[in-house]
Parts: C-alpha cells; structure tokens; sequence
C-alpha cells in the first residue's frame, strides 16, 4: 500500500500548496492614478494580520504532523482516512483567513462571524492534533464578544507552540536525536 | 528514461496541487456591512457539499493511482501517455466541482447540466482506475433526474471507495504487508 | 552547491503547478438562472482546446526536461542559470493558453495575435529543448494567417512528441535499461 | 523531529510554487473583438519586466537557500522558526511583483509607492539572506525618486547574483565536489 513516505510527501505538498495561497488572498488594491496607493495598502492591514497568522497556524500545523508521524509505524486505511481528513481542513484556513481580512473592519456582526469561522476552522484543525483545545475554544467564544481580541489570541497560541516546537526540537537535537 | 519513483512524485505533485485548489474555489461572499455574512456563509453551503465530494473523490483517486502503481515494474511510454492523459482529467475535478458549487441552487436545466458536467468528468476518471464504472453512469443518469440525488451518490460512492480502501489496507498490514 | 536530484524536484515542482493551473484558467460560465448553462459551457470550446493542447505540451516538455537531464553528470552553475530561464518560458505556457482561449474566436487580427503568442511561448520552449524548431516556427508564421490551423499543427506536434517518446522509451525498456 | 531533508523538501515546494505563481499575475488583457489585443498586451510591458525581475529574484533566493542548508548540520527548533519566518518573506515577492505590474506606469508617488514595497520584501528577503543589503537599501531609497531605475537596479542586481551562483558552482564543481 502507500508508504509512510509517500504519505508525508502528499501531505507536505498540501501543506507548502496551502501556506503559500495564504499570500495569494493579498488582493492587489484597486486604485486609480488619482487614489493613493499606499494609503490603499495601508488600509489592507487586516489582511496582513490575517496573513501572518494563518501562516504561522499552518506553520505549526505542518511541525505537528511531523511529530505526529514521527510515532506512525506502519500506515494503514484508518490512518488514511484520518489525514485525508485533516488535509481537508488545513485547506479551509486561506478561505477563513480570507474572509477575516475582508471583514474584520467592519465590526458589529460580521466581524463576529468571520472570526468565528476563523476560530472554528482551527479549532477543527486543533481536535485533530490535539493540541491546545481549550485555548482554541476560549479563542472561539471571544470571536462573538470582541473579535480582534480572539484574533490576538491565535496570534499569542501560534507564536507560543511555534517557540515550543522550537524548545523541544532544540532539546531533542542537544540530546543527540538520532540521525535522520 | 523516466523513473518509477519520479513519475509517483510528479503525479502526486499533481494531485496535491489538484486538491488544495479545491478549496480555493470557495469564495468569500462578497456582502457589504450591512449585510449579514453568517447568511452569506450559510447560503454557499453547495460550495461546501461539492468541496467535501470532491476532496474525497480526489482523495480516493490518488488511493487508487498508487494501488495501481504498486503493480507497475518498470515506466514505458505507454505508461508515460496513459498516466499523462489520467492527469490531464484529474486536473478538471475542480472546474466541474465549481460548476456545481455556482449552479446547484438554480434548480431545473442548469442544475441538471453542472451535475452531469461533474459526474461526466468523475465518470472519465472512473474509466481510467476501472473502479465503479457502473454507479458513476447511474450517477450520471440521475443528474438529468434528479440532480441532489446524484451528489448524494457521488458523496456515498467516495467514502465507500475510502473505507474500502482503509479496510484493504488495514488487512494488508496486518498481514505483515513488506517494509517500503 | 545544488544535487542534481534537487534540481529535478524543484524543476519538476514547477512542472506540476504550471500543468495544474492550466485547468484553473477554464472559467466558470457566469450565467444567470433563466440563460443555458449548457449552451455556456459548449461556448467555452476553444479554452478545452486550448487546455488539452496546453497540458500535452507541457507534458511533452516535462518529458523532454527528463530526457535532457538523463545526459546530466554534475550541476555546474550554467546548468542553473539555463534551467532557471526554462522553467521562466514553461511558466508562461498558461498565459499564453488563457489568451487563445478568450480570443481564439474572435476571428481576425486578435485571433492571429493570440496564436502568434501561443506559437512563440512554444517556440521559445522548442529553443531550448531543441526540438522541432522548423515546425514551431512553422506554426507560429501560420497564427498570422490561418490561427486554428496553428493550433492544430500544435495539437498534432504534441501527439507526434509524446508517442514518440513513448516509443523511444519502450524500446529503451525492451533493451533492458537499468533499473532506476 | 523534522529532518533536514524534510525541510528542504517543503521549503522547495514553496519555492517553486511561489516561483510559478508569478505568471499567474500576468493578466490577460480584457479587450473586445474590436480593440487591438496586440496594443493591450504589449502595453502590459511593465508587467512583463516584473515578472522577469521577480522570476530572477526568487531563483537567487533559491539557490542561496541551498548555499545556506549547505551549512546545517541539524536541524533544531530555531532553524525550523527562522525557515518558517523566511518562507513568509518568501511568499510575498508575488503580491509585491503584482502591485508593480499594476502601478509602475501610474508615475508620480504610486510608482513610487510600489517600487518601494517591492524593494522593502527584497530588502527584508535580503536581512535574512545576508547577501547585498546595502545595494536593496539603495534601491529601496532609489523607488522613492526614480521608480524606473529601482526596478533596474532589481534586475541588475538578480542577474548578477545569479551569475555569481553559476561561477560559484562551476568552480566548486571544477575543483572535484563531492558526488551528491
């Protein structure tokens, strides 16, 4: 069947698809010769918000499925089903960080949602890892209240599990890891 | 000429490519703030039906595309033709699961054709594996009929490959299926 | 400095997005409930054209690329810069195909044009893999003055290429070619 | 944890992908059947010069990505934060190609405006590269006066980096490097 190595090969094809769309949700301003471009630029800046933190989520997505298959033995059917699974889910966050960076300005009830959806596309991704639940679904609930606040938040969990991974893979290779 | 394992990465370049595009096809409504996006977001729900077939669907493919590889021993130019033309129809999945996704709703002639659209194109690939043949032509029937019904059959048909596909797996290496 | 095997994925990671968006540029028929989306869709026949005569020539070259590095010992830094400024021209191959597609039936001078950047994108392309320079010039003096006519010379030169690949590598693989 | 392999590999995805998807901004001229396509595309010059300059820009990226993991012996948790960061920079070269093709030509201080985002996502590609920070501050100075010359320094710049790389690579090769 399909070979563990060909199976991180796939996934890590999706994961490298899928970090570098993020960049293409940054919509070229549509600006005449008389508008200001870079105040147009500078008005876009939810969308680089949402951008560099959909690219550290998935980022850390990518570092977690390489723990994660770090304990896979053998791959059998259950374990494909599972990926295709994530893989699906890790391929919504450009469209949630998209519609967060098209309407996290507009406050009221529209922020509110597209955070949410936001939150709740990653805290799919989260149950999956199994990773940071809590976190996540405090992040989801605060989408509701005070959107920029939950947006913050994803911010603060992927900057921390980013410097995480860090520590530990750092620790790992002081301890002498095997060679690849 | 070209090797066994170059062929395998570049097919599945492919496919990875394939199904994170699908997703990219889900578009972020374009509301104003004083309309609600959660309706917005409720309202594209064919997109998401048509996202998850076709990610599954696609998902199945690429099962299959390595069960058939399993049996290849050496790359010939037929081989090379055959997987190029296999490719070339893969890479169509995601125009037919737009079509569908856009005209679903409308009902009637229109919903007929994009469902027809997208089980013709499944129904070229179904040729291609040699799996299912039978049911991708109901399938494609019963878009003219009635054409939910045969999303239904498209969604049903392509977790029932996926479980297959876990099952077949699972037994093969729990008999000791040999290393990669 | 670069592996040759490094440069192979890379190459053939550019290969396999170029191949893949040519499907991306087959527009959704923007039809509202009560217009044909079937008429829409038979509309569109020049972008399916175009599509298959862009994925058969892209493959053509992906092929061509493995038979040029078949010959390749070391990567040397001319080696680098040359497949860099390939792999610029075959990036290009889509641009040129979306452009016959939304003018191939225009008739008259767009038409021609159109042709005549799809006939010199390959051309281009030919250059550098040195094959079939007479025909591609050929093809592309033709755009000016019968455009579908050039599209078939190269429908019909990506066919004659890839069963002549093929052929070529039967043949090699009946001699016995090593294993990979 | 992650090999170094692995890293490579996923970084090469990214690379390629954000390499290919610079054609992607190559728009095709949206002209009716009686303007002249010619004239629209060839006034989409600025365009075309983007994509050269940012095509050249992003293969010397790659190749000092290579020169840099030449140097890794282990991979660790700093260097896994560190690539992700530099992808991130990576991944932007498109959007700051596009807004070039899209206001080079608008003159005034939105040439300006696009030349200096151009040249500030090179300039901070540079910080992490190393390489030639003083001449990607100069040009990032120069797009404020004369857009026209930033955007040549550009490409005088990639071009030279990239025969550097290949007279690197043949001397290294030359002098017998190891086989890969």
């Amino acid at each position: 069947m399909v070979t563990k190595g060909r199976l991180e090969a796939f996934s890590d094809g999706v994961f490298a698809i899928v970090i570098t769309l993020l960049a293409f949700d940054l919509k070229r301003p549509d600006v005449g010769t008389d508008a200001s471009l870079a105040s147009a630029l500078w008005d876009q800046w939810p969308a680089y918000l949402a951008y560099f933190v959909g690219f550290l989520q998935i980022g850390v997505m990518w570092l977690n499925h390489h723990r994660l298959f770090q304990q896979v033995r053998a791959v059998d059917g259950v374990l494909l089903v599972l990926n295709l699974n994530l893989l699906m889910w890790v391929a919504l966050v450009p469209f949630a960080t998209g519609v967060v960076a098209d309407h996290l300005r507009d406050g009221g009830q529209n922020a509110a949602t597209a955070m949410a959806l936001f939150s709740g596309v990653l805290l799919a991704n989260a149950i999956r890892f199994g990773v940071g639940l809590g976190a996540y679904l405090g992040a989801l609930g605060l989408s509701f209240v005070v959107p920029y606040a939950a947006l913050a938040v994803h911010a603060i969990m992927a900057l921390y599990y980013a410097f995480d991974q860090a520590t530990v893979a750092s620790e790992a290779s002081a301890q002498g890891a095997p060679p690849p």
